[in-house]
């Protein structure tokens, strides 16, 4: 699998995986129905560096990597994942996190923080607890999902000075 | 006092009172040298509702109101307060905050989140727990205090459901 930053020539592969993974609105604080346009000025943001996830040429998943905060906060890195349906548990979504806290660490960000991650999605909850993520707050009720109605969120939070 | 929607007329007033906040660098997650047009732009976002406090004629507080998240998480409000240096302690800020809990709930949220109270700001934080937040995380040195260095910061969440 190699990861690198994202082009212009990605904008269609990373529509197909951001459409399919807000259109389930089970994760995301997405408008199921943002439209393309908003969506990739979103991921391609002026203080937001997009990666990509390549396996045999293909997109497979794809990467956000920007300052949480602004100024004084600004030594706080946030990021976002998202992987195509058809590459769920195929190892993409874990091989992009350790690139991204790479990445992180190289550009000189103290910690990571994750502002939004859904109590009900178990899988990432593992995951980024596997990579030394520790719960660090629960917003009540702030997620509402489609079927089981208002769930609780986590904050998640590590530092990237340690090991 | 009174407090009301923000008009272009008010531009001079609110950017005196950002720039002021913003440049001792110890409470908000602003780069102390953004510009009027940034700082503008920001609190008069399209998402945003943006007010003013108005005592004898003269603005002494500002704050914004808005969706703290989008889609599935667009039900909990997020605010944002700022009292010109010349108004401290006069009750602005109380008067503000009750304004802003009122007009959330009349827009329909239910909860309100702060994600970012600098844990060093006590007058704010005692505020936000008088008026019935509660410190749900802590993240930990994430703001990079002018004088303290690394130090933590709290979000603060309170349901409107209740009462």
């Amino acid at each position: 699998m190699k990861i690198r930053a994202a082009t212009g020539a990605d904008h269609d592969a990373i529509w197909n995986i951001f459409h399919e993974t807000i259109a389930t609105g089970d994760t995301y604080a997405f408008d199921p129905k943002m439209s393309r346009q908003e969506a990739l000025a979103y991921w391609f943001r002026a203080d937001t560096h997009a990666y990509v996830a390549e396996k045999d040429g293909r997109v497979g998943g794809t990467y956000i990597l920007r300052p949480n905060q602004l100024g004084p906060g600004s030594h706080v890195a946030n990021a976002a994942f998202m992987v195509a349906s058809d590459a769920q548990r195929s190892g993409v979504g874990r091989s992009m996190a350790k690139h991204c806290l790479d990445e992180a660490r190289r550009m000189g960000f103290r910690a990571m923080q994750f502002n939004f991650v859904v109590s009900t999605n178990t899988p990432a909850i593992h995951l980024w607890e596997q990579l030394g993520f520790k719960i660090v707050g629960t917003l009540p009720g702030a997620f509402h999902h489609p079927e089981k109605g208002y769930v609780d969120v986590y904050v998640m939070y590590r530092s990237l000075l340690e090991d």
